[in-house]
């Protein structure tokens, strides 16, 4: 069986060759089961919103009939933004394991860092650099292929 | 016609009577037309990640068929929090109007205070404190009603 990440990874190439920036999400519950997997499809849908995260959590969330994901793990190809960070916690996810940093849009460890912030009432434990060179080489070869 | 501080307080009491936390948000265009509004779904959706702000932008953009809703004013009763904040710079909507602030889960003139944060690309042109009492007492007359 694949592990978490590759599967987000298999989902970022997926995206990629869609034409979206390739990121790629799953929810996993505690016994290691996908509950949803998702890509980027900011462009398909015209929805700068629908990052592989929020894609992802929201159909894990339909498949439960739960608003709340309190035993899940997100695994994420790139580190999240604030918008889906903040997502994250309103969700209650368990754990956050992410692959790239990144420092210009990223909102965990970087710039806005949500679950630093006094007003976050819900912060994941986080995991970040997994298969971190991976995920971050299907981002630049994306981006150095449109230049 | 009514102001979109007006529309979004319609869309905020309709939530309250679905038993929804009573925000309500509306997108406006240059014109003063109205693209979309929409109240909280987060209860009905099982979706925590369905804020109001979201659900107005999501659907202006569809309206408009572009991911980008440049020329345009969201209008919200209650500061956004982190998601929506962000969700509203990449959007890129052009300026922001809320009633009421919310020191402890807002993250525009507190907490995460995203688009002062390094990794924001779009700040709107940010006005709060509209209608501000009125906007606070939907929100305060429904919390009342549920302890």
């Amino acid at each position: 069986m694949p592990l978490p990440i590759e599967i987000a990874l298999e989902e970022a190439r997926a995206a990629a060759a869609r034409g979206e920036v390739p990121v790629g999400a799953v929810v996993t519950d505690a016994a290691g089961r996908v509950l949803a997997r998702a890509g980027n499809e900011v462009e398909a849908r015209h929805d700068p919103s629908a990052h592989a995260e929020v894609l992802a959590l929201r159909a894990a969330a339909a498949v439960r009939g739960d608003k709340f994901l309190t035993d899940c793990t997100l695994t994420v190809t790139l580190e999240p933004c604030p918008m889906c960070a903040q997502a994250i916690g309103f969700f209650r996810i368990r754990r956050l394991a992410f692959g790239a940093y990144d420092p210009k849009g990223g909102g965990v460890e970087h710039g806005a860092r949500i679950y630093a912030a006094t007003s976050c009432h819900h912060a994941p434990e986080v995991i970040g650099g997994l298969r971190e060179a991976e995920c971050g080489a299907v981002l630049r070869a994306f981006f150095a292929a449109r230049r």
